[in-house]
């Protein structure tokens, strides 16, 4: 990826742990697993929630989050961020006073945290978005992959991570990762609001499955196009057409599959002239 | 998987959709994807949450969900559990009195909903729990593994899901999926609550990542050896070794890497004599 833009950084030792343990043939190896730490996000002077994260990009975090819970606007106005990295603590000031104590004694009640998200706030926007129609080359579908799978990044150096990449053409802009895939997905979405990138040209690739919640916070974003090496779920693909979002999964050598708007999706390459996949650089299985 | 025991159910046809779309050859296709639908959660009176579930095992997944959060203990008398399909809802009536206001509305403000659990609930019986030294061959480590991926199940058929298989020496004994992994390991809980199931000599296999939560929950459940395809996280790894719990991960072929609880691992097999695996029956990458 070119230098300009936000990669993985692999090599930052805060990122990862060196581990010993013992592997298949009894002999003692050490390898390095990505690290998990607690991060508390207060907007102005509430305390919000407290997210597990690798620990990168906690403004971009922070700000997603909000974001994508629709507690901040692209209108809101930041005054401050304070991240104290001791205590695992970040603070959003804006201009504007909120106050979200109804919304979170709500989602007590009615979140699946399971899916780590509150889909009451974000279904808040869900109806009124209208996604436009920019294609998706299938040229670009390949390179996109191939140049997202060949990024050194922590999931090649530790495992166990998901990565979210922002795209424009066949151009991968911004690549974040984290343990929770909703948390890399957030940062990509602090990452645009704070570099005031507009979604409209924009293809989100993750790594993670096509979920009910990767789809409303893509819809959310307001990015018309979302990718991923893995599957799909039915609610994930019935939220996708309710919002006219392309929906493409089991992308894995020259094969994927698009559930949802398709007319965004434009056959510029023969599928035969694609490699397959050189066994190292594969990821998630595809199904 | 013999018949007495608990297996997924790919053929209901209420756990997935037939969905069309197109293809990489732009043609018509028609595929399936499994089904993801709310799930409200009642113990007695007071609502708790909202998980999002493929929807099979509603009882086990209510019940293994409440005692992992320690909202039921082993000792708690069921008086009743009315599932109602249509609504969506499952209400779990217990002898003893139960009342988690508290919990409820601290949850609101320590849980990392990005984990999908209350760590405080979780973490008030991690001190006290002393696992058995119940070893595990590396030849049912590699059979558990051929057994479990040559099991017909929703994955297989429909893709997007996780697994967590409740084993015995190198008998899969309950195989339950889900959208979630902690959906799937609260149904082997629930499973192991009603039919009284001790953990002493059990061994738990998950298709997802070796988190802290996942960590949690095993050692929660009193089983003392964890193993998973997937990889680890720095927090999961540090927690099993507190809790002295075996986890093993990046099993996949003849390859593994335990990275806790070693003394557990029994090395009974010559590595290389298994095979590889065959491609079409690899899930996700072991890394």
């Amino acid at each position: 990826m070119a230098k300009d833009i936000i990669h993985p950084a692999p090599e930052d030792p805060t990122l990862t742990e060196r581990v010993q343990g013992i592997d298949h043939n009894g002999s003692s190896v050490d390898t390095l697993v990505p690290v998990e730490r607690p991060l508390t996000l207060y907007l102005n002077s509430q305390e919000i929630v407290t997210v597990m994260t690798i620990g990168d990009f906690p403004e971009e975090l922070a700000l997603g989050f909000f974001l994508n819970q629709n507690m901040l606007t692209d209108n809101d106005i930041i005054i401050s961020t304070d991240y104290d990295s001791d205590l695992g603590v970040i603070v959003v000031r804006t201009k504007r006073e909120t106050d979200y104590e109804e919304k979170l004694s709500k989602r007590v009640k009615t979140s699946g945290c399971a899916q780590g998200t509150s889909f009451g706030d974000i279904m808040e926007n869900f109806e009124g978005v209208k996604l436009p129609e920019t294609k998706i080359k299938t040229s670009w579908l390949y390179s996109l992959g191939q140049k997202i799978n060949a990024t050194p990044s922590l999931y090649l150096a530790a495992g166990a991570i998901h990565g979210s990449v922002l795209c424009k053409g066949n151009h991968p802009l911004a690549y974040m990762e984290d343990v929770g895939r909703h948390n890399a997905v957030d940062k990509i979405a602090g990452h645009m609001f704070k570099r005031q990138i507009l979604p409209d040209d924009k293809i989100l690739y993750t790594t993670g499955r096509l979920t009910s919640e990767m789809v409303l916070k893509t819809v959310q974003m307001g990015i018309p196009i979302l990718v991923s090496r893995s599957g799909f779920t039915a609610w994930g693909v019935q939220l996708a057409r309710q919002a006219n979002l392309t929906l493409i999964g089991r992308t894995k050598g020259k094969r994927f599959l698009a559930l949802s708007g398709t007319q965004r999706v434009d056959y510029d390459i023969d599928p035969q002239t694609i490699p397959g996949e050189r066994t190292e650089i594969q990821r998630k299985a595809s199904r």
